[in-house]
């Protein structure tokens, strides 16, 4: 008798992550410099730790509401109304365990098999894995490249809708590229996905790592409360809060109950004490969020500097995020260059193959690290290069 | 034109929580004994506490491996061969993001539509809409209640099984029934699973709580390593960690990396200093889990004595995990029951009808409170059943 598949067909198929090909082999050698991850370099700040050990003291580590305490959703419902200058009132938020946590929780209440979901690409792929593992189908939309950055055709994005397309996952500022969608496509496109009963998921984690302005543009302020739209943002880039698990969704009050649902029934939400932690980093984290993006606008000039100037090397000025996406001049294999550079040259960076076919002839390089790392890393791309 | 459903149906469906519907209306009211939920009284002990600030302070803030930290892998590989006398490899055990998340990355890795899940019911309701959320069918099977307490008719529970059973899912010490399979049922159930290839998965969650010895008949004594088995454990129950999100499975080696690939595309794991602190929960805790036992006998020999005295109430005396699972002769609609007790008399307990229709004329009360507390909330219902 044979007996049935070990691992689910349609979980097995899911292909492993090519960051993951580079970075478990040399994670934790003290001579890599490691910007493969999408992570700051810093701890959280101090005052938000604080604020976490205070709330176990004070017994907060019992269960909680489902949607998240009630003074984190209303110290995040006032947060978004003054980032965006619109009403969002707390029955549109729900804490959630990560910004990734949120987009599984978005794909199991909206699509299963059968039903496709369009997004752009290149694209960080953990986004799409989770409509795989619902068993829907991602279809890609190829970002276009030119003088001006990223961009996306909105009528090749529209086009690839079809009746049953459920959902447009859009990540903007965007993982690998720092593209920004910008209002005027984000309001055609809602009008267009409004006709049609197409949710859109704004994956905006990196909403606030822009560099000029205060904040990227948003779906949030174009939208109606009632439209069907899931914006989903994280603790983790902007209060240095990676590993904490900690974002929240801005969607229709309609959507709570089922948000509300889902995730009693995947992980009841972030730890107890990280969510009063969460309250403290919004209300009293601004003067850090904004530290932030001035050490990291020193790092992004640095990192375009350099790597504009190199002859083999084509990059755009990130607007936004943390990420250089960088085309390498007759590097046809990805995956190899980043597992030999890493071995060869102590430099640990993402193999653009892993953020889809239209990644592949690019390296991602986060910078969020100190300019005497980072000139050392690109010190050791050059001696790489030639 | 009519838009496609706003919820996806097969979501849409999964019905809503008794427990919530009784607790909701009347959460944090001062006046209310609330024994609904399944949570040890006390917050968690100062020095696991202790440990995670630490933790914080020492920078363990960010990203880290997708399985756990392997300080805590080894740590529980080792609890886990201590407490069974067999040997557990580390490159069995992955981190999960609490108890609840394991039971949804199983179903993931392993069920989709047309499978089934053969379950034994009454159960705690989540346990199964994980299942139904990736498009499978639970299949309950009757536990039956005789002068010896709950237990499983082994060959119900096999009869139930067809060629689309893709797994059996066990809940044993049980919740809500505190019922334990025996170690001789889970012999045979496990080679009867062997020669199908139906994955066994258990809800060990409750395994310290036994009133007699030191832990609960387990499969993971039992089973070979590579065996289709998946034991899930957690941290709330025992070092009453509800609040934090933070358990393991014990798994085929070969599972792993599924577990590791869905981990990532879930939630990362649990936060990264609470997994530091669940180092020092399982090196020094032992103390705290066996005197927290004592105390929950207590406390069940209190609730045991009280109600089984009263002419309308049948239980067995648990031996296992916290909660009376009492029969209310005369009660149809254990829901109505409930709500007009928490509102006319202020305990707050959970309707059997949420565990299953097999759970209707009971009511779960969880006695992991104070005799003090308890007393008194027995005297309520005392005067309610007038």
């Amino acid at each position: 008798m044979t007996l049935p598949p070990f691992i689910r067909p349609g979980v097995a198929e899911i292909p492993d992550s090519l960051i993951r090909a580079v970075a478990n082999a040399a994670i934790g050698r003290a001579d890599v410099i490691p910007l493969w991850f999408g992570e700051p370099d810093l701890p959280t700040p101090r005052f938000i730790c604080d604020a976490a050990a205070e709330a176990m003291r004070n017994g907060e580590t019992k269960y909680t509401h489902s949607r998240g305490i009630p003074e984190l959703r209303d110290t995040l419902a006032r947060y978004m109304s003054g980032l965006y200058g619109v009403p969002v009132d707390a029955d549109r938020i729900t804490v959630s365990a990560s910004g990734m946590n949120a987009i599984m929780l978005a794909m199991q209440a909206l699509v299963g098999p059968g039903d496709n979901v369009v997004f752009t690409t290149p694209l960080w792929p953990n986004c799409l894995r989770t409509a795989m593992i619902m068993g829907a189908s991602p279809r890609g939309v190829t970002l276009e490249h030119g003088p001006g950055g990223w961009r996306v055709d909105l009528d090749k994005l529209i086009d690839a809708f079809d009746d049953r397309t459920r959902a447009v996952f859009l990540n903007s500022p965007g993982n690998p590229t720092g593209w920004v969608m910008p209002g005027e496509q984000q309001q055609a496109l809602l009008e267009e996905c409004r006709k049609r009963g197409i949710w859109i998921i704004a994956d905006e984690v990196y909403a606030r790592l822009v560099y000029d302005g205060n904040v990227a543009p948003s779906f949030v302020p174009l939208a109606e409360p009632e439209d069907r739209l899931i914006v989903i943002n994280s603790f983790s880039k902007s209060w240095r809060m990676t590993g904490w698990r900690m974002g929240w969704f801005t969607a229709p009050a309609e959507l709570g109950h089922t948000l509300a649902k889902l995730t009693e029934f995947n992980t009841a939400g972030p730890a107890t004490f990280a969510q009063h932690a969460g309250v403290v980093a919004i209300r009293d984290g601004e003067s850090e969020v904004k530290a932030q993006v001035d050490r990291l606008r020193v790092a992004r000039d640095l990192t375009f500097q350099r790597l504009a100037a190199h002859p083999r090397l084509t990059l755009s000025r990130p607007a936004a995020a943390f990420y250089a996406f960088v085309r390498v001049d007759g590097m046809t294999d990805s995956l190899a260059f980043a597992q030999d550079l890493v071995a060869k040259h102590g430099v640990g960076v993402a193999p653009g193959a892993a953020f889809g076919a239209a990644g592949e002839g690019h390296l991602r390089l986060c910078f969020a690290s100190s300019p005497e790392l980072l000139t050392q890393a690109f010190d050791r791309l050059e001696r790489a290069l030639r």
